[in-house]
C-alpha cells in the first residue's frame, strides 16, 4: 500500500491512533480470507479494495471533493443513494464494524448500546476513520432508538441531516417518508448547487439498480451446491458495495458473477458438494466484522445467503419504473422501493422479513438459519421471538446468537454453532 | 381488604401466584409510605386506593364492563384518554413497576430490555395482574423500540390496537399522528357501538383536563419551602391518576391540594424548612416502583417535582380549546395537545424536555436534578448526555442513575445519592 499519511493528515485524522488500527486489519483479513482455498480469481479485486480501504478509495473521494463533488455518509440502507448520486455526490456507508472504535463511543454513549452505534460515534470522535473525515454531510435516519438519539450527539461533531421514518408502513407513513425524501433533496440541492431532474435521477436510479442487479446475479450463484463462492467472500463483496465507486464495482461484481457461473459449470465450489448450508439473518455485518461467517465456515458449513442489510435487504429490491414518467412519479417510485422493499425490524409489524427468511432458506437450500444480532439491538432481538415461532412452524431449524465486536465470545459461539450444525438434516 | 378471590377467578387469574404478589405489596407500602411522619390527612384516600389496588377498583371495572362499558389498557401517556372516555370507556395504565413480573416477561423477551416492558408482558403472561385481565383492548404505541416490538408478542395474548407515532415532530409527523387518532376513534367506535361526537368529546376533554388541573394545583404546592407534601406521597398520587375513577380522583386530588395550601399557610411541611430539594427526571416510575423517591427522601432531601411521565409530562399540558368549534377542530386540538405538549425522549430532537427540566428546577427551587432511567432505556440514556451538557451550562448539578426493579442496587444508589446531596448548594 502506498503511503497515505499526508492524505490522512489533510483530513484532520489522529495519525498515531489510526496507525494502530491500520496495523490490526491486515492480519485479521489474512486469517479470515486469505486462508481460504480455491477462491475465484475475481476476488482479487475485492481483496485489493479491502487492502486499500483507507487508501485508494479515500484518495478518490479527495479527488472527487477537489472537483467540487459532495461526499455523503450514511448508516442505513434507507438513505437513498440515487438522490445523492443524481446530484453528483458519492454516498459512503459509515457503519463501523470494529471494536477499535467502541471505547471512544462509550465516552458519550451508554455501554448498553449496540456496538455498531458506539463504534460509529467513536470513529468520528477519535478521528480515526478516513471516511468519516471525508464526508461533507452525514444523513442519519430515525430507525432504531440508538441511532435516532445518537444523531443528537453526532450532530455536534459533523454536519448532519436526519430523515424521519414512520414506525409502521401505512399510507400516512408513506406520506411522511415521501416528504422526507423531498427534504433530503432540498438539502442536497442546496449543498451541491445542482438541481434534481427527471433525467439525472433516472440515470442515477439505473446506475444504482445496476449495482443491485449485479449483486443479485452474484449472490444467486450461491444457490448451487457446491456454492462457487464462500459466504465469507460473498459477504465482503456486499460490504464493499457500500463505499466503492459504483460503475467500477458493478463491473467487477458482474465479472465475479460470470466466473462463479463458469465455476458452477465446471463443478467447482468453495466447499465440497453436500457441505451443510446455512442462511444468516439478523443485524448488519459491516467491515471488518466477519466473525460469524468465519466461525460458521471454519466449523464445516457454508453460508449461502444473508437476509440482512449487508445482504439481501441491500440488493433484492429495485425501483419499479413502470408508470414513471416525470420527476414526481420517479420520486414516488423511489420512495416505494425503500419503504416497501426493505424489511427492517425497526418497523412493526415486519412479517415480510419472516417471509423473506423462509423464501431465502428454501431458494438457497439452507438446512438451517442462524439469527445473529448485535448486543443490545432491541428491534431484532425482540423480533427474534416471532421469527423463532415462524421458523418452527415451517420446520426450519434456527440458532439465535447475540454477539458484539469483542473477540472474547468466539469459543462459546463456536461451540454453539458446531452443536447446531451437527443436528442439521 | 375484602376477599376478591371470586372476582379474580372470574378474570382468569393465576390465583396462587397472585396471592404471593398480594402478600409482597403491603410491607413495601408500609415501609415506604406509612413510616413517613406528619402526612396530610388527604393522603388517606390514596393510601386506601393502593391498599385496594387489586380489589375495589377491579370490582368497579367489572361493574363497568357488566354495564357494557369498555376497559382499555395503555402503557404510555400518548394514548388519548379523552377519546376512550368520550365513548364511555375507561382507560387504565398497565405500566408494570414490579420485579415480580420480570421473569415471566424474560421467557419471551431479551434480558437486555427495560424492566417496565418485561414486567408488562410478564404480568399478562403470568395472569397475575387484574387490570390486564380486565381490559377488552390494549392500545399500544410505537414510541421506543422495546415497546414497539413487544406489541408483536403481546398481541398474541390480548386484543391490541397499536398507534403509530413519528420520530420527529414535523407537519408530516402531525398528519400521521392525526390519522392515528382517527384510526383509534374508528376502532373504539366499532368496539363500543357508540359514535364520537363534538359534545361527548368536549365533555371528556374537560373531564380529563380537570384531572390534569387538579394535579397541577397539587404539585404546584410543592414549590413552597417546606413542601407540604413529601415527594413519595406526591408520586403515588400521580401514579393513581392512571387508573382511578376520573371525577372521584379529581375531587380527592383537589381536596388534598386545598389541604396542602392550608398547611403552607400554617407553615407545616413534610420535611423541615431548608431541607435540600431535588427534581427528578427520566423514565416513568410506575406502581409499585417507589425506589428512588424513597432513597432520596430517606437520605435527607425532598423530591419537589417529577419531570417524567408519572409527573409533569402527564399533567402539565391541557387541550387548547380556543378556536375549537366542531369535532374535527377538537380532534386537531387534542392531537396537538399530545404531540406538542409531551416531551418524550422517543422523539428527536427533544430539546423541549431540557427546557422543561431547567424551568421546573427553577420553579421548584431544586438545588439539583436526579436523572433516573430504567436499565436498557436507550432513548432516555442517550438523551442523558445532552441533558448533562445543558444542565452544566445552566449551572444545575445533575446525578444520573440507572436502575431496574431489583432491590440489589439500593446500597450503591444510596451511597451515590448521599454523596450528591452532600455537595448540593
Ligand atoms: S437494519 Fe434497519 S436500521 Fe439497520 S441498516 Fe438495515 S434498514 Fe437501516
Ligand atoms: S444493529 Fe440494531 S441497534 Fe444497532 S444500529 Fe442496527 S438496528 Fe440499531
Ligand atoms: S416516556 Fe415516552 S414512551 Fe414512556 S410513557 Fe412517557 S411518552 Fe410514553
Ligand atoms: S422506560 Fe424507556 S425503554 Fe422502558 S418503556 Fe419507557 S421509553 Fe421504553
Amino acid at each position: 500500500m502506498a503511503d497515505y499519511h499526508a492524505l490522512w493528515e489533510s483530513l484532520g485524522m489522529d495519525l498515531d491512533t489510526h496507525d494502530q488500527l491500520c496495523a490490526a486489519l491486515p492480519p485479521l483479513f489474512e486469517e479470515t480470507f486469505l486462508n481460504q482455498t480455491d477462491r475465484p480469481e475475481g476476488m482479487d479485486y475485492f481483496n485489493m479494495v479491502i487492502a486499500e480501504v483507507h487508501g485508494l478509495r479515500i484518495q478518490e473521494l479527495a479527488d472527487h471533493k477537489a472537483r467540487g463533488g459532495l461526499v455523503v455518509g450514511s448508516f442505513c440502507v434507507y438513505v437513498p443513494e440515487e438522490i445523492v448520486s443524481a446530484l453528483g455526490g458519492v454516498l459512503v456507508g459509515l457503519c463501523a464494524g470494529s471494536q477499535f472504535w467502541v471505547p471512544a463511543g462509550e465516552k458519550v454513549l451508554p455501554r448498553s448500546l449496540c456496538p455498531l452505534i458506539k463504534a460509529g460515534l467513536g470513529a468520528k470522535l477519535s478521528r480515526t476513520c478516513p471516511y468519516f473525515q471525508s464526508v461533507d454531510l452525514v444523513v442519519g435516519e430515525n430507525t432504531c432508538d440508538g441511532k435516532k438519539k445518537a444523531w443528537e450527539i453526532l450532530g455536534q461533531h459533523v454536519p448532519m441531516h436526519v430523515m424521519d421514518l414512520p414506525n409502521r408502513k401505512s399510507p400516512a407513513g408513506f406520506a411522511l417518508w415521501r416528504e422526507e425524501i423531498r427534504r433530503l433533496t432540498e438539502e442536497l440541492e442546496r449543498r451541491t448547487g445542482r438541481t434534481l431532474t427527471y433525467e439525472n435521477l433516472l440515470e442515477a436510479t439505473r446506475r444504482v439498480d445496476d449495482k443491485r442487479r449485479a449483486l443479485q446475479k452474484l449472490h444467486g450463484t450461491r444457490k448451487n451446491d457446491p456454492s462457487p463462492l464462500s459466504g465469507t467472500d460473498a459477504l465482503v463483496t456486499t460490504q464493499i458495495a457500500f463505499y466503492d465507486d459504483v460503475p467500477r464495482y458493478t463491473a467487477m461484481t458482474n465479472q465475479l458473477a460470470e466466473e462463479c457461473l463458469a465455476r458452477i459449470a465446471q463443478g467447482k465450489g468453495a466447499f465440497p458438494v453436500g457441505t451443510k448450508r446455512v442462511l444468516l439473518t439478523g443485524t448488519p455485518v459491516v467491515v471488518p466484522n466477519w466473525k460469524i461467517h468465519h466461525l460458521i465456515e471454519t466449523s464445516g458449513a457454508v453460508v449461502v445467503g444473508e437476509e440482512n442489510c449487508t445482504g439481501s435487504r441491500y440488493y433484492e429490491s429495485t425501483t419499479d419504473l413502470s408508470g414513471v414518467r416525470d420527476l414526481p412519479s420517479l420520486l414516488d417510485a423511489l420512495a416505494h422501493r425503500y419503504l416497501d422493499g426493505i424489511h427492517c425490524a425497526c418497523f412493526s409489524p415486519n412479517e415480510e422479513r419472516f417471509d423473506d427468511v423462509v423464501r431465502l432458506a428454501r431458494e438457497t437450500g439452507a438446512q438451517g438459519v442462524v439469527d445473529a444480532t448485535l448486543s443490545f439491538c432491541t428491534t431484532y432481538q425482540v423480533e427474534g421471538e416471532n421469527l423463532r415461532r415462524r421458523l418452527a412452524q415451517e420446520g426450519i431449524p434456527l440458532l439465535s446468537l447475540e454477539t458484539d465486536y469483542t473477540p472474547g465470545d468466539e469459543g462459546q459461539l463456536r461451540t454453539r454453532i458446531e452443536a447446531f450444525l451437527e443436528n442439521l438434516g
